[in-house]
């Protein structure tokens, strides 16, 4: 038996079948074999296509008078029905094998079969290529989920997880550990759902992450801990955000930010699919600070170049007025990017979407030079510029006849921010176009570092508040800016970044009690009692500890090349937070809710 | 390296420290090694035991003055501090060594010491010895958790519970799906908690088991399905129980009762830790009503006899009055249980006790008879029989001289049960006095199988209720009895007792809709709307199938021995469900609770 194999799981064992119906082969000629499965498709009253899990096999259907029971069942039975099929496996006759299937140099002679159940109601045909709506495949997750893609998701999806698990746990020593989630409310934890307890006025909140309790569990000595941990988080309505979610979390004692990293790197590579080829460690690193200036964002996609220049330089002595005034600001620069065949595939309508998106968004004008194809520049550069100045711009950004520069001056960041933007932009009208810019197998990982510790607070722009989250250590080259300038503290935060999208991330954390201290109580402002069971736990001898957290449907979103994470997920939510297949969230009767002593505060009917 | 050896893992990579503490051996002399961990104890200024996960081992502090710095720096330093010690392997002095002590032949001579963190606050001693209460295990579970018996308990659980998916995932093909525990409130699901949604009066539900997600995947082709699911369950203040509890939920398709348990036997046995000696399969089995009539139970302790015995023959023709009545009665009988040595141990004071309980939990009068040393009776049946009947009566419970015999009469199922309960009373009784019972290293699995499939409902005895869930299957034997006599139909459920203990229980489900459809409307009288998603799931070919689901925390409590499922999680609530650490569940401001439209009804302050 195929499953037999060495490695290979026996999918099979306790079940009333010989085989899987995708697993059988040439190998397999002259066996009996029973097989359970769905009806795929009937043909030429000869055939029944049968499918399961693994895949797809012919059922050849006796022609004989002895046999007309069988055909009678077998034929007349509606698509999706379950059969239990007995039978021999044989050859397909010369000339009418076929190459598409891998089971398709054999067919099932049937000698007997039982129905197993008779499908009755089929809202849409179980055909991937049969386009659903979004709103239908929740409604029938069921049946949506019986489809290759979907049934290929979700195993991958297992697999992988199954092979993070022996590299934590088998290889590394790394213990599993559940943490509760009915837990206390975070401080102005906005996101976070409550739950009523049955003591009047008091709620449980489901967390955002374990972020405290694996602290807690490295105080605890546990040296070294994971789980694939179940979280939570009420944005409301947001595209491709689940109200729950799943992380792969990760914290050990006694590392530094390279230990964390190597040990993410070997994870990530002991558990890589194998169709999906092959990827090198270590994983190239960036500051935030490269980030930003080449890419003009703090998860670069480095599947692609187009990497902003700074071409202040060639403007020094300029006579135009919007770029002298840009240079002349404290951090003014002028910047472009290059878009490889942009004049080209890019239309006016484009650029003038995109120029109006970034003064929307960012203030920022952008000044646009098209190389036509005999390399004459049409922009309202043009004229101001000598050909000497064009040459040497065009040399700083290597652009050649048909490309496209965007140019944009003024203060660092904005400048950064919206080229940033506009690089992801062209790359995306020119895919759309049919212009090859990002291989879509390739996968690209980063280390993003030395992220600021503290941002300014968007409506008080005067305080701080942590870039991360309050438990991140400072940089140790940066410790004592702590007492002085906070603001420019960076952090000992890491963001892993898979394809220009944030798929972890972690921190060495702060073990020392008064340091902790010191950040919550004089630069965050935090009241102290909300986190003094921290405070007295890490004034318990906590271990210096540090750890990371994978956010796993995007990571497996992105393998399998999903759009959504809800293709990665079972049971999705819609995105408005409802479960579409039992219509939850749903209304309670009102004595249910005496036992919590809440009421529905119901709005007043707007007129 | 120890570490390196096959099959264990390298628990030292991507850290600080080149070694464990408790993994040093005599094969490490000469070595230079680098540990981490905490100061376990200081004695005679010349020794420091450190601690970690692994255990412990001695540093020798040097003794010449060039070490004065190190020597001051390691014995100042208040217990349970965290150092980093760099030093040789060096024996022990011939006579000093500790046999006791797996590291007890060496000690690690330190050249350098760093502290990484001086422990200010402790509020008990880090000793197994040291006796606290539960309150404060549980306020400093952090510190709890650093206990040898504590880091046993959940390192073996993060072991099981990788064996246990190894065996599903690698060995048979199981798919680790992840179902949403944001979901709808089940009709009449008193202990679901309630998450209010940001639309007004709708609230998801934490359910008590995946166990609609886990048929839905059947449906949907998964074939194979497992996760470890958390689950919740609001029983308010119940010991031993926790609002939030995991189960290893597995579900497969194309299998019967048979093939289910087969897996799970396999399942245990090759995640069965290797300490804990060796475990056979198959399991006995035993069907409910043997049950109940051997030990007056549904979940028998088989790890000792004191087996039910029905005596009614010997009474047939008796002259005692409540005897007759008895016997006279439509499944009425006589029965006795035999407790050896039970009138050597048990005092008049227990018995009354005993008697007392039966009364009162089952109306049932227990007629005492104690075996004297010399044999003769001490009971009030002792005048009202003859010497045959008396001897009748010894050979058929085997009793013997020092035994306690237990009777009572009346209808079938009270008498066991009554009966079943003074069992475990009695065995309990003689245990707290010293008697041996029950071998406490024996692990005894026994399935319990045939229950019935309905109950009357406890308040209308008239009505049925499923006796598990609506979705459990009819025994073969009994579909169609069904239609005529619902409330004699045995169930395909099964249950997975451990040493009295119920641990697991599945079923084989109902894949047909309308016979689905039949149990929920014409039986149990369900609005068959609510479940009206299931119904049409089954109706688009669904497969023949079974599951079960594993509580891993009492069967993790009972393999290690531990009193309570708290001693098996990391941070468990209190028995009112409150977290001591964080003081979990506590009051929100009524703002966070707006976007909930939910308001708190405070109870009106009684007088």
């Amino acid at each position: 038996r195929l499953c037999s194999q060495k490695n290979m799981p026996d999918q099979n064992s306790f079940a009333s079948r010989t085989h899987a119906c995708g697993e059988m082969r040439c190998t397999h000629i002259g066996e009996q074999v029973t097989i359970c499965g769905w009806i795929q498709y009937q043909r030429h009253g000869l055939f029944v296509i049968l499918r399961d899990f693994s895949g797809l096999i012919q059922i050849l259907i006796p022609q004989d008078a002895s046999a007309g029971h069988l055909k009678k069942t077998l034929y007349d039975l509606p698509l999706e029905s379950v059969v239990r099929v007995t039978g021999n496996v044989v050859p397909r006759p010369p000339g009418q094998e076929n190459s598409e299937m891998p089971t398709g140099e054999i067919e099932v002679q049937a000698r007997d079969v039982e129905v197993l159940n008779i499908c009755k109601k089929l809202p849409f045909e179980i055909k991937d290529f049969v386009k659903k709506s979004e709103a239908l495949r929740m409604q029938y997750r069921y049946l949506d989920l019986r489809s290759v893609q979907m049934q290929y998701n979700l195993r991958l999806r297992s697999r992988m997880v199954m092979k993070m698990k022996e590299y934590l746990c088998n290889l590394h020593g790394f213990v599993d550990v559940e943490t509760p989630t009915l837990f206390k409310r975070t401080p102005g934890g906005a996101k976070e759902f409550v739950v009523p307890s049955r003591e009047p006025g008091r709620f449980y909140s489901l967390p955002q992450s374990p972020q405290q309790f694996k602290q807690l569990l490295m105080v605890a000595g546990i040296d070294r801990y994971f789980q694939v941990a179940r979280c939570y988080r009420d944005e409301g309505s947001k595209p491709d955000r689940q109200p729950e979610f799943t992380q792969v979390d990760i914290e050990m004692s006694f590392v530094d930010q390279a230990g964390i990293r190597k040990l993410i790197e070997g994870l990530i590579q002991y558990s890589w699919p194998e169709d999906k080829g092959q990827i090198g460690v270590p994983f190239p690193s960036i500051t935030y600070s490269e980030a930003m200036q080449y890419y003009g964002i703090d998860k670069p996609d480095t599947r692609f170049e187009w990497k902003i220049i700074d071409i202040s330089e060639g403007f020094r002595n300029t006579d135009i007025g919007f770029l002298r005034d840009a240079l002349s600001k404290p951090e003014g620069s002028v910047r472009a990017i290059c878009v490889p065949d942009g004049a080209k595939h890019l239309k006016s309508k484009d650029i003038e979407f995109l120029r109006k998106d970034s003064r929307a968004q960012f203030n920022q004008e952008v000044t646009v030079v098209a190389l036509k194809p005999d390399g004459t520049w049409k922009s309202p550069l043009s004229k101001l510029l000598t050909e000497e100045q064009k040459h040497l711009l065009c040399q700083a950004t290597q652009a050649k006849a048909g490309d496209l520069l965007l140019l944009t001056a003024g203060e660092h960041e904005p400048v950064c921010r919206a080229l940033g933007k506009l690089r992801l932009q062209c790359a995306e009208l020119l895919e759309s176009r049919g212009v090859a810019v990002r291989d879509s197998s390739a996968f690209h990982f980063l280390w993003v570092v030395d992220f600021p510790l503290f941002l300014p607070k968007e409506d008080e722009p005067d305080k701080l508040e942590s870039a991360h989250h309050p438990f991140t250590a400072p940089h140790p080259q940066d410790a004592l800016l702590l007492y002085t300038q906070p603001d420019k503290v960076r952090s000992q935060h890491y963001d892993l970044v898979l394809n220009g999208s944030e798929i972890g991330g972690g921190s060495i954390r702060i073990h020392n009690a008064e340091l902790q201290q010191y950040v919550l109580e004089k630069i965050l402002k935090e009241d102290k009692r909300l986190l003094s069971h921290l405070i007295e736990a890490l004034d318990s001898g906590a271990p210096p500890h540090g750890g990371i957290a994978l956010g796993l449907d995007r990571f497996i979103a992105i393998i399998v090349g999903a759009p959504s994470i809800r293709d990665v997920i079972a049971f999705p939510k819609s995105y408005r937070g409802r479960d579409l297949m039992s219509n939850a969230p749903d209304f309670v009767a009102a004595e249910d809710l005496v036992p919590y002593h809440i009421s529905v505060a119901w709005p007043a009917v707007s007129q």
